[in-house]
């Protein structure tokens, strides 16, 4: 189609009046509208004089796009995604062009863009979505994120953020609670994802081991490594992992926290995955010995299904993240204020903005209350398992592990006909880890489902099914085997 | 008010209908949605089955909020904050309750907390709101925040991101072509903040002189520093400052150049702030030898308006990125895809979820043109110029510098008549040094502007006044200036 088929199109998809009634809103009103936004450019949205119906109207029609989205999204009958190479996109796909310019596009063409921007993304909120440990799309979370994007501050003082600083407490006491921490004497922060959460704790760990390193650096310390090996050096921290990416295995926490507290080293928990857990009455004994760790990195946006990025990290004991990070940078920070500083958390982190997180978090809290993520993340343990019963008895499914999941992920093979009977090999081998790709290859290609494989030491290739997607039904893992199935049976 | 009496308001001004054209929607019809909010729960929403119309009804409930909020913060009227102390929001203000239950609220009670919250909260993008690098609020930036949020998606691979990811290879090639390096040959990566685009840019610093740290660690490095000093030791990086947080000044970046060229170091640009004032033909001679530096750091979340968080480390050199952060998980990033990997960027970087923060930038772009961003940063430096001269005319103010701004920040004290005439001396400042702050506590006590104020070496607490707020025009500078006068005078 072309460019000005399209725009034509949209000016009759889309008004403002359709999201709620459309019936009753006066055509004309719309077409009116409408010509206002192929004429009109941002520099006429507020804050410009006489720019608030104007931003009203467009910003309705964004949501408009949006709501449309959210609602195929959960449509099990709608593609994941309309698959395109880079160069594709690149070079410009139905008038759809990245490419940046000097001069302004009118309003109606950003919503084209906008659309355009969904219709070639991936809809990581589908039932058949399994790909990543995030996924979904919780509709609280959702609009948790809309008002923090409105709301537009940082997260760094109370000063700026009185509401976020004061939720960030909250959550953290909270969180620490769950732990089996004394709220009163524990801490965190909330940073950009795991990664960043499991840095933040390796500082804090270095930190209380040598407390010189503040003032006089790296080059002071012994050679210090996280992990003790038999060649010695100074161990410091022990990483401990509770639901790791691939396996959703966890650790022997009580086992670690016993070497650890004989040694004197810290102990952490990388429970970016298995945190959440926490939060099942039924399954939370997986993470027994967690109230033992010195810091744990929690990331709600995994298993809890908060919208990306949020993530914590938590420590036993209360002002260590202000002592390992501060800066005294008073330019930033002024102890002179009118309110209690403590509130003020710049101090506690390496970034100076910080992006509000907790809010999305705080309000998905409110609207499911504790039990609310219970009853969520319950029904994910029993779709592993009803999925992992299905793969036992099927005889071209291989389950990587033989004993029922811990947690959510559940790994296998898919044997087409021509390997199912072949013994294993490293021909056998070669050939089979050359399956998972192209059924995974092809499902993008038709758009049908999302799952992710990998080699992992010296097994080739292999799915990993995770389930930390609320709108997935047992139908939708029904058909995941079929298809895989149909995919890879002539393979 | 009590809750019970709230509750009822808000059945009388929050509907859909509101929104749009609120005479042609009947009563009754909106009657009925609330009535359904205010007995329905999160778990009745998509992706419950019949969720759809629901769903539909409570995010644009939610939007009218957010609309009614975002005309308020354009509204010179308004108040900027309504003011109070970190114990009164835990304590639970008029009924907001900050704590989190085991049981779930309903979806009216959230909307109210939605209410609240931003009620509590601070309008970063009032005209009258100067009080950081980053503020302002711009409708197409946020409505590039909804769209992202929407799409809740992670920037680790093309896969999951197909328009994310290449989105954000044009808009890295945008910045360093305006850098002025060869785009084909530069690389980059966006990232949470400032912090850890500066921490990006020293690790690949580190990597391009030590490549060995990668597989043997710190230990086998000289001791290495950033500043040389007389001490000595081993320099290898200088971190040049384009646009400084207090008073906005320009490192001379040729001279740095010829030093790092003569004693072959990494030459690091922070151009955090100062970065978005390469789109001003008349004012990026400012960054003049920008070109010349290894790797920069630019926030468009600062000078160009772009919401929270959006920040770029640029590279000269392509390839250093990947190879200075690369883990090569073959669980995370497969190598056997069915597209060209060079798009997946996970081994550029140490996070592994990322938060996409290029659509709202790209959307931007698309929306004002290089062109639009230029007139908005002309006039940051013009209203910079008539703030600067209008201070200078005024005997009960004081520059900190005499000469004309480099740039958007000003930084000055006010004098109360009582301190006026009284030379500089130990007891004057001592004096001095509690107006600025005790200012700044009324203005926020009173809601009616915001600025920064801080002390810097042998300068007592001066205000640092700074201009990056697209709805700040000179009325309001004038405002300001009565403002601090009126609330200054008897101090």
């Amino acid at each position: 189609m072309r460019r000005a088929d399209r725009k034509q199109m949209r000016k009759k998809s889309i008004h403002p009046c359709q999201s709620t009634d459309k019936d009753v809103i006066k055509e004309a009103h719309a077409e009116n509208l409408m010509t206002n936004l192929s004429n009109a450019y941002a520099s006429d949205l507020l804050p410009s004089k006489e720019g608030k119906d104007l931003t009203k109207c467009f910003l309705l029609q964004v949501v408009n796009i949006l709501l449309h989205y959210i609602e195929k999204t959960f449509d099990d009958k709608s593609k994941i995604l309309d698959f395109h190479h880079p160069h594709q996109l690149l070079e410009g796909l139905d008038g759809f062009d990245l490419e940046l310019s000097d001069h302004p596009e009118s309003l109606e063409q950003l919503l084209v863009d906008c659309t355009d921007t969904l219709k070639y993304g991936v809809k990581t909120g589908h039932p058949r979505y399994f790909n990543q440990l995030s996924s979904g799309l919780d509709v609280i979370g959702l609009a948790g994120e809309w008002l923090t994007a409105t709301a537009n501050t940082n997260m760094f003082t109370y000063e700026i953020a009185p509401v976020f600083t004061v939720m960030e407490t909250v959550l953290l006491k909270k969180m620490c609670g769950i732990i089996g921490w004394r709220e009163t004497e524990a801490d965190g922060i909330f940073s950009p994802g795991g990664s960043i959460s499991n840095l933040y704790g390796i500082l804090v760990a270095r930190y209380k081991q040598y407390p010189e390193i503040k003032a006089r650096g790296m080059a002071v310390l012994p050679c210090i490594v996280l992990f003790v090996s038999e060649q010695g050096q100074t161990p410091f921290c022990v990483v401990a992992t509770a639901g790791s990416t691939v396996f959703g295995a966890f650790d022997p926490l009580h086992d670690i926290a016993d070497i650890c507290e004989t040694h004197k080293l810290w102990m952490h928990v990388d429970a970016a995955w298995g945190g959440g857990l926490l939060l099942s009455r039924k399954h939370s004994c997986r993470l027994s010995g967690i109230e033992r760790a010195d810091s744990v990195t929690w990331n709600p946006h995994k298993l809890m299904g908060v919208p990306l990025q949020c993530s914590a990290l938590l420590t036993r004991e209360k002002g260590l993240l202000g002592a390992c990070n501060q800066m005294q940078a008073e330019y930033l920070f002024q102890p002179d204020k009118v309110y209690n500083i403590n509130f003020d958390t710049g101090d506690k982190t390496i970034q100076c903005g910080r992006h509000v997180d907790v809010f999305k978090l705080w309000l998905m809290w409110k609207a499911k209350g504790t039990y609310g993520f219970e009853v969520q993340i319950d029904r994910y343990m029993e779709l592993a398992k009803y999925f992992y019963k299905v793969l036992k008895k099927k005889d071209n499914f291989k389950l990587v592990f033989d004993a029922e999941p811990e947690f959510t992920n559940v790994c296998f093979w898919y044997f087409p006909p021509r390997l199912k009977h072949i013994p294993k090999s490293f021909e056998r081998d070669q050939e089979l880890q050359k399956i998972a790709p192209k059924i995974k290859a092809q499902m993008i290609v038709e758009g049908t489902a999302m799952l992710s494989y990998q080699p992992c030491g010296d097994k080739v290739n292999f799915f990993r099914m995770v389930f930390s997607n609320p709108a997935t039904r047992q139908t939708d893992v029904d058909y995941l085997i079929d298809e895989i199935q149909r995919l890879g049976k002539d393979l």
